[in-house]
């Protein structure tokens, strides 16, 4: 087996911050030891270890993003990043793992929707993967084939209050995949938000001319995310099941589960760069540019910002994904010209969030070790993956990123790796960027080059929810 | 026109407590006056004048009822109590005004509904009255009909989140009606309970082979109530317009309540003698007694009845209604012998209302204004009917109790005046009962006699909320 | 006696608006009635009795302004308004009754204070008058004399959490009066800052050089007059007593006094018009004519402002005083160029009390019964006035003001009547005003004239207060 | 150097629970190592190494007990335990850290505290340990040598709102110190409870003949710590400082913590396992039995224990630490026999912690990881002595408890090694004990025999807070 060696480098979990070298046996980590305790040097005594000169450089768990579409259909057209290039762009910035969503197609079953995704993605993934699944068709069938999932490593469960007659589950269907994840061990996640609601909005909207991209944000009301929180959060507690809202963006929607976790209810909430960074400003673009900021949840206006990263600072906010679901502003998201409620709903993102978060701990708004929190531990603790995934420990798998602290970059489409035409955060300089990438001990990218291939990536069979308090 | 003198009292109102003599002309309140300013004496100095002596008495409102259903079909049987009998027995219990529903048939006009209900109301209330509009089918014909029902005095709309495939709106059509409400003036009335959901536990429920009353109320959760009126709430922010609960029982749903005044929205809640004065303990009176006490919302544990009398001190309940809806127990509640979800839903109380609450004066649970306060003046406010109703001042409707502080009965079906053989109260003694009472200056009920005859009453016109903030 | 008929007005209460003639015979109210009823042309048969006519206008309650200072020492000057000057201005602006603070001398007993200040106002009052005591010293010995006062009509005591040195009471002390407000009725009004924590704060402002008036506003930080609203509930809670928080300004203040009050807690607050319409804006003003809007609590930045609004909306904020406390700008406010710590706390307002929030009904901050509700019942029975006076009714002592509703006037020292060389307002226009000022059934005010004279008003005993839950 | 390995056990931090070989080289742990990977062999091979066999127990940190109070002064007599007995017991127990209090005398210099402390603990302790530093006295002098204290490693600083005229600070004194933990990264403890009121409350009970122990719990009321606790929380937010409460025991202390924390302040409280498994039916024992449980905050009515328990699991209460500050109960705690006010304020407890809690984790109270965070992890991090106390990695100090899950004994007098004469928890089962203990990689317990000696223990320089958010 091949032993790789990083030394000199600022080893950075999501609880520590210490000088170590990192041993490196086959895909796994071996060791962490103290720099000088001869451990490295006898590890590295027959001649064959790659050693890594990490000096300068944090050492820290590759990226964990539990939140990524790839090749989804949405709307008529698909997500733009195959499982292919959506998987490279998330190595290219320091990410080494995904949790794609698989869905279950309209009156079929689970297991057929997550055959479908294993043929998408097996033998074309940089970095490892795993499913959630989304059920888009509660029913007797689909509530008993949860366990069979949860066995095979599928133990989350993603239902819709949002899209009624596509992906809406009405609250009864909730009630019952929550009661289902209680008896399973599945995590339900909740795209929160009143659909059914919104699209009286959206019909209203529409009626009174109201058609440009800006409009997207504006009927989907703060009040109507917040709405659907809470009432996930109230069938989750009937359930006596845990809760994960994907996707939080507005200040009351997290007071909801702010006020949940307080009295020690097992709900969690992840957000994303795009409501940490971007704003309806954005959304309200001239010359139909906000189409490239129309995701569901909306931005909100800019006040919100600072209600999330306090979010992030209290842990009300455990966990920032990117809800990568890419469509190119040519060809896709101009399918809503005129007509706002045609556009397909997504944002490109995989690439950039560890560098975006990365950014936020230089600007003081979260910690070092918070960083990796929210950006790798927690993600992988939610989904089952740890210690095997989201941290830098013996036993654990050898998924490691170099990363310069003080490198600057620009962020742009020119230069991204995602197979979309725009970037959200074009020209925007950021500090920090991912060097050198270890999949399972294998270096991916390093020097600027990728030196991985497509199919090195595995898919991982993941526990139950390992965050329960 | 006959004038009448009420002389010796104290006159009770929401806001005063004052030795005046009320004099009456025809059916209006003309004057207050103080004792020994001669005002009185020359008014029934013609010798015509009917001098009602008050000494030692309280001269209150008329009780304003806000919630009834006289004759109401429900579950394949209808309430016990007609138009004739159940006014009736308000008048015996000091209740001068009923606010009832009408109810818009399926796949019919909401003029429909009202006609059928004038219908069965005319010519036969002891009382004043007037109508609700129960919307079962929110359409966008329906919602044009508000205006008009608005325009013929019917100024408010019950909705239904409970009660899947009978009465229930979905979220859409609640916000529809909201916002057509804040167009119209129209108030928006809610029964917050998520059916959907609790329509799933009642099937598991009896799946489970728990099919006793006191199922009804472990199927129908707090946190569905909650949940519910969160949502009400948040969907009415959202359309701009007030909101009116009815029926709150559980502590947690009135937090929502609270917390929405707090922040300066125009939510109110109604709250009924049964939550406050009975728990699931009645619920669960062996020998199937415990359908009694069936109702929607049900009742709680005890310990509710603490917040919900804190409520009514903190104004976060604004008014006590009863939900008058008896059903025999024999040959009505027995419907639902060994299905818990086939009892009729509904409690007799437009009798006992008054009563209760002045026992609560005297048991130290609130003050003897907010008694007329929660009782009389704010359900004439919430309904439009203020200051024809609900109060003593000049121009007021003549509606007036002249009521015995201290006279001691026990409530009981043997001596109700209710048309259903069973009292909620059986045995129950309580301090102070009206002992004469008016309806637009007529002597309805005196020294334990009903001298009024069917058709006093008269269909109420109402105005729009007057309780804004 | 002497009667008078007030005819055509709209008489508004706090929960009346009804055209109703007001019959007065000699001092009191005797009745309102229905205009057309015959009983106004009775009454006014012999004669002998002064007609008003109100024609489009309002018939109001005088005001009640529970907070002011005439005469007050401070800091070696001495409050510029006499009993004369400063109650006569209030009838001017429709104010009739006012509750001043006598104040216990150092070393001496409560009842050398209030004779000292009953000798100040005996035979130089406009309008009826009552008295608090400030406790300055909580002694057994002050304690005891607690049930004295309240026996003389003297029924609420002022303590201060600010000010170390001169006015302040330590916790200790504060519970002791609470304890002893419980047991003899005595309300515990309560200045709530934390004079320990500020003159900390002003001390190193003064040490940094930091001079000027704005300071005053940066050290009384609303984070300090929170903590203390809270400190003063709590204490109140312990010692079973109710609490009413004077001259609120802090939006963290006042959702110390919501919380309680969600909870049942008898805790009141009252806010101030300067705190409504003026801001940090003013205090910062240059040339120190930021001096003119120093008092304490101090002005807070414009936002909170929306906060009081929505207090008083919500009942949260029961009650607006004045705290009416002027100094010239020349001759006092200048005592402190130089060191803000020494400019006079104080701002006149007896005089703008009542068009100010009238304004506010025209600008859809309150209702109209809501004002009259905040400025006239409320005081009155929070400090057991009530319904002798705010409010007009059968007994009641008629206060009675004709206000013209829709007369525009310019607030401004070239024109008001109080003897101090500034307004807060210059310049601002109003739309209200007071045409008529009846005090106990004597018109003072009228034409543009005072036809009153020094000694009408009388001293009033009080009751305990009359607003407990 | 001494090499050390632990085989076979499976090492639990507050973060990570793995298999794991830990490698101790001389007083420092240098690697955690996969088993099998041919390290521990390495490591292990000149065969001078001891090897501890762990198999089916836990490698955890010692723990760190954060509140001691050893030989410490106290209403006229001394607590129990000296240096050298208390923290032999602490060893025992598997704690290898406590951080003791000292005293600035009264009327001296922080220093002499300090230089008094040094020498009683200097060559006595079983383990290491540090200091926080009581300020009793908040003056110019000691203010400016809160810096120089920070430079020698005593990095916090506490201060009490109770015991007037004994160790209290005034609300001026508490937030110039607090400006000057701002300043130096000194964290101000707080001992929260409003002493000037509770002195009131003392003196009354007193003269009531309410003597007893039990009359401790009353006067010390839960409104009274909430209040204090709110008010510490206030003063840091104007300070810009964090703040600590320390033996938070009420539901309404915690509701502010948790509050102050939601808006994302940097407010800390611990609370001790008294308050989590004792209450005041404990308090109320017969015969004078109650005294044992006498310590300030007061043990709660059961119903707080509940509310603790969550406020750990949810992160509002981040440490447990014990209060050690044991008085025998012949000789000390009679000191107070007839007058509750007069009993040595403390509890033993420093031996008894880890198992306890162990116990909670048994009992599902929390996590087993939670259980290392609150008891080793949190309170290293809090204090400055993270990594090196507080978990196990490469670098930290090779404190290392060797604990058994499965080891069930029985809590009691006869058995501990606690100077004191009585156990709060006689005759209570546990489950869970320490095994073997090393401090600074040597063994000090094992085998049921203590083979440490006086003086193994080092003082620690401690870095400031390493917990802000």
């Amino acid at each position: 087996m091949t032993r790789t060696l990083i030394r000199g480098g600022l080893v950075v979990t999501a609880t520590d911050e210490i000088a170590a070298d990192v041993l490196i046996d086959g895909e796994q980590v071996v060791a962490l030891a103290t720099p000088g305790s001869g451990l490295a040097e006898a590890f590295a005594s027959d001649g064959t270890a790659t050693v890594l000169d990490a000096t300068g450089r944090y050492v820290i768990p590759g990226g964990v993003d539990a939140h990524t579409h790839m090749e989804m259909p949405f709307g008529g057209t698909v997500a733009a990043d195959t499982f292919e290039t959506g998987t490279r762009a998330a190595a290219w910035g320091g990410t080494t793992t995904i949790v794609d969503f698989a869905i279950q197609p309209a009156g079929g079953s689970l297991r057929e929707g997550l055959d479908t995704w294993h043929a998408k993605a097996e033998s074309r993934c940089a970095i490892d993967y795993a499913f959630h699944m989304i059920m888009s068709d509660v029913t007797e069938a689909s509530l008993k084939e949860m366990e069979t999932l949860v066995g095979a490593g599928v133990t989350s469960f993603k239902l819709f209050m949002a899209y009624p007659g596509v992906l809406y589950s009405d609250d009864g269907k909730v009630l019952r995949a929550l009661q289902r994840g209680a008896d399973t061990g599945g995590l339900i996640m909740m795209h929160a938000e009143n659909g059914i609601a919104i699209d009286v909005l959206v019909e209203q909207a529409l009626a009174r001319g109201n058609t440009d991209p800006r409009y997207h944000g504006e009927v989907r009301h703060a009040l109507l995310e917040a709405e659907a929180t809470n009432r996930a959060i109230q069938l989750a507690r009937v359930a006596g099941a845990p809760i994960y809202i994907v996707h939080l963006s507005a200040t009351e929607a997290l007071a909801e589960v702010t006020q949940a976790r307080d009295a020690g209810v097992n709900a969690f909430a992840e957000t994303c760069p795009q409501y940490l960074f971007l704003s309806v400003d954005d959304l309200a673009r001239p010359d139909f540019e906000g189409a490239k900021y129309v995701c569901s949840t909306p931005l909100r206006p800019a006040e919100h910002q600072a209600a999330l990263w306090r979010g992030l600072r209290t842990d009300d906010l455990s966990v920032v994904s990117t809800d990568h679901c890419p469509f190119c502003f040519t060809g896709q998201k101009d399918l809503g010209v005129g007509d706002f409620s045609k556009i397909p709903n997504g944002v490109p993102g995989v690439e950039t969030r560890m560098d975006l978060l990365h950014q936020a701990v230089l600007d003081g708004r979260i910690g070092r070790r918070r960083w990796i929190e929210i950006a790798c531990a927690t993600p992988a603790r939610m989904f089952g993956l740890y210690p095997r995934k989201g941290t830098i420990a013996p036993g654990s798998d050898a998924d490691v990123v170099i990363y310069d602290p003080a490198a600057v970059h620009v962020l742009s489409a020119r230069t991204h790796h995602m197979a979309v035409d725009y970037s959200c955060y074009e020209g925007r300089p950021v500090t920090g960027r991912a060097e050198t990438v270890l999949s399972r001990g294998r270096v991916i990218v390093d020097g600027g080059q990728y030196l991985g291939s497509a199919g090195d990536g595995c898919f991982l069979r993941r526990d139950t929810c390992q965050a329960l308090r």
